[in-house]
């Protein structure tokens, strides 16, 4: 395949939209031809903004249009798993935001479609393009700091979500909707997650109750290698959007992670202040477009995805664990957690 | 005027492209329909690079091209004075950048033409743009650290330009093509500045002296309001691009700038450690962004443009005032810098 | 009681020399008069390099000594017990380094012996007298980040000990020989810990398995609040002496520690560094005085001492929770650690 | 000579007290035997405090006393020659604080004193035993940054002095009472100064125009090597006490000072902020103490003093020139800065 690629894409909301974008003005390897949502005039409305020369409501006629050579799936959760079948069932080269899906079944549904089609697919986990992990990940290979013995991470989310969002039966709950994404780089930066122990409160905001979800978590890990990690989550970071991790090796420790927006420091009596990063697409933008670049390379050059299915089927299972763990109040086996 | 501006680009040279980058890809406000450069297939390559429809080898007939609207010149410094006058001709509203031209009386000519045809004129100072410079700019102005007393600035270049460009004759010196920023910062955060001494000396690459230029200078300024500052300019700043800005009030102080490209520390036996900002593209590429999208906006809507010639002269004048000062061993005074 | 307060040191090692040292020269309310310690000629050195004027071989007859007002027990863990059990009988005003046993039932012992006796009894854990931690602690009483929520603290020694002191019959092993530190700073900070999970494993240095210790740990901790608190711990923290803590309270947070020795950063090609603090004699060197001088002050002016054998004893409860839970693998309740 | 070496304190104002503590308990190679003050009871009382066995009102009667070895000049500045030539007469071992005098001419008289006694001489300049600007200096000299090109330093009082205090009287003026410092740290690191221009105005406190000093100054040098330097100082750091260096060289940079107090880091809404350093004494503590040890242990083993006299006179020598510097607009030659 040569030139760029003609991308549809399936869902135009908040983050759709910022897709959107990248894929229309910011990637010169991919054109945005289509965009598609069943809501309202949203798609027809992104599309106007961006130039984009099509726009649904119905996905699947989008995903019918030979125009469109690769979809980007970046609709809700609960509907991935369908949306991405039917991408199979025609072989066209897919991206689709994390989670995969919240159930594990629909998961292994989706892993099992990809197999049999022999299609592309790529797994969205954008924080393994951001300029800082992925130069740590680069740095670590190349052994500076020595073997890695300890991963440590934390995410902090400025503000409560909607008690809507926090809903476990959308979300999947805090450890795994917050969790997923450092599951995720445990696995990358330390191999398999062997066991998962956990603790949870809803401390910050108790009306978080009503709809069964937590707001503050702390998860330990062991991995298969023997080695140790901990992730710590918050929805009260009230201070600012706070991601940040640590690799503890053997002859050095990497950290990843910043916390200030505006290169300004402000000195007042007795003070020495900065501003902090607002929120994950202030921190991630540049993250997210490498992700969306990086599949278009991919396809065009008949490349592996660097993240598959099982990435994503794998961070579930660990963030599935988490919660039964910190449910229970007992560690979980990650292999104890099955799906059909 | 509305919709978005039909842009001629003047000049595909290193920042050409990025300029053209960001026109035809990440301003919403701005199409580029034509760029022009006379050098060889230059113009042609960068057209076809961004889906620019028309490319040009000579400048004059871009400039009469009646699909362009709005004109931006990123062409060698002493080209701008006659395409600004051409531009002035057809009153097509430009953008352009810094220096407006080395000589005094090439600036005032150019001046003259912009008032005779009440054309909408656009100086280039990325660094107000910057999110940094912008926000202490407005806590300045709301009195966060109360009236400013004095301004520093440091402005290091990681390595020696080439003898050719550093050549005084086609950069105007140090204090000039290095300088200017910081002058044009001086008078937008101190007001008009009243007398400058300065001094300098080639003792990081001899070879400088070939061409007759210097590579580290201190230029001390007092503004007409009685205040203070200074300036010292590098080009051996080796370790990385730092560009850094103070300004000290009677309740605090504002510093801006920043030395980290990538948010990762390493901590190694005895040592914690992080990278630099490379270059000037790294530093300010989206203050270069912000620029453009501003000057398109202000066209679009009528505005009156934050920078105008006149902010581009007075740099120059102070530049000017800064090189005899180095050369000669005396306070200069600004008004006396005059000019044809 | 007024005037200085003379004391009498019991153990002359390492630490010992220090307190020596501070309450020789350093504090105004201390006389050191005595020092004891039976090995060899170590008392009679250190007496004779801060000019103290008596030295015994015999602790005993130092605790008899009737110019001897008030002691500071800084000899190995388990001679406290005998040496406080004997400072109780002559009701001597008594300060003793942490742990104050490595047996709960020796602590329990103690703890009667002081409340029988009525004496004065301090404990010292000198990390509440770092002005760090004590101005942390004055802004959250304060108010200054609202409720804590969240308990972080991360310990790392900078190289393995010698497999003699690492050896869990002497130090207890590490959650108890690192941890118990940042187990009185969390009940200090957030109230009773009720339970304790932990992973632990011998990752960094094999050879401690021949101890039968670890070299890295994380303890989960919940209080009886319902708050949420996590240490991690390592002997390998290569790179320096790091200790740092954090409480995450509902309107923002609050980080206590440091990572640079000198003021100096060094900025050479594409890196800016600094030094790290090397060991726990630089990180606390100021607060081990300020908790000598809060002794003395406390017993001359009649004062409440602010840490207690009920402190120690609590510590180590939670130290020996966390050792089980991480042998077991099971979470443990505080209030199942018991003793006679 | 061999033991302690027996001090005789001259002065026993605020510097005064910190010096006799330091004499007195904090380092080991001292005794303090007698304090002189002609004010009051003042040396009594310091006297008593530190269990110094003598005071003196008559500073002549102490210096004579066969029981001081050595003596410590921290006196009032006008006071320093008469003093210095006394203990000169009888040959005794002396530190004294800086500046030597305010007149070029006394400082001279001063150093024939010293010649001609063959007498122990120190020059007090705290700043070079500070643990920042001793590594600096080591580092620099092996070579870590090339070789030093442009030498930067800020220098800022967190209040305005009375204006007894800043009377050029008594304190010789802003560029001389604060600069000195830094020119000496310029001599130190850079070698001589060859030229000085300055500028200067009373902008922050308008009463200072009263006694006739400024309150905000930027000096800029030139060395014989042909590298240069600027200085810039403020009475107006209202944010803390600020003392920060550089030595800009050929392959990297070095960086010295820092601006935090405590080490405890607030995260608030949008705010990231630390404490800054109070004032000197907080700076500069172990630096006063390290530079007393220092004299002490070169009086007591024969070694030549690392500051001397000629160090204090070019300080002076540089203050005087950048003083006339910024009252004529001139630039000013050090060599021209002639004494009697």
């Amino acid at each position: 395949m040569r030139g760029r690629l003609s991308i549809g894409l399936l869902g135009a909301g908040r983050l759709g939209r910022v897709y959107a974008r990248d894929l229309a003005t910011r990637i010169p390897e991919t054109r945005l031809v289509a965009i598609a949502d069943p809501a309202g005039t949203l798609a027809e409305d992104v599309a106007a903004e961006f130039d984009v020369p099509m726009s649904y409501t119905d996905p699947h006629a989008m995903i019918d249009d030979p125009a469109v050579d690769a979809l980007v799936i970046v609709s809700p959760t609960h509907t991935h798993r369908e949306l991405l079948l039917e991408a199979a069932r025609r072989r066209k080269p897919t991206f689709c935001e994390k989670p995969p899906a919240l159930a594990l079944d629909e998961v292994a549904a989706m892993k099992s479609a990809i197999a049999a089609s022999g299609m592309f697919f790529q797994m969205g986990f954008m924080r393994r393009f951001d300029a800082g992990y992925a130069a740590a990940k680069k740095q670590i290979d190349a052994g500076r700091i020595g073997m890695p013995l300890v991963f440590k991470a934390t995410s902090r989310d400025p503000f409560r979500p909607s008690l809507e969002y926090a809903d476990p039966k959308s979300s999947g709950g805090m450890l795994i909707d917050m969790g997923i994404h450092d599951f995720d780089l445990a696995r990358w930066f330390m191999g398999d997650v062997q066991t998962v122990a956990a603790i949870g409160a809803t401390i910050a905001y108790p009306e978080l109750k009503t709809v069964g979800d937590i707001d503050n978590a702390i998860a330990s890990l062991t991995f298969a290698s023997g080695k140790l990690g901990v992730v710590d989550l918050t929805r009260s970071g009230i201070y600012g959007y706070d991601i940040s991790t640590e690799i503890l090796g053997l002859e050095g420790t990497i950290k990843i992670g910043y916390l200030r927006e505006t290169p300004v420091t402000v000195l007042t009596k007795n003070s020495v202040a900065h501003d902090t990063v607002p929120y994950f697409m202030e921190r991630f933008r540049d993250a997210y477009t490498a992700q969306l670049q990086n599949f278009a390379q991919n396809v065009l050059h008949d490349r592996t995805p660097p993240i598959t299915i099982d990435d994503g089927l794998e961070a579930l299972r660990i963030g599935v664990a988490a919660t039964r763990a910190q449910e229970t109040g007992r560690t979980v086996a990650v292999a104890d957690v099955t799906y059909a």
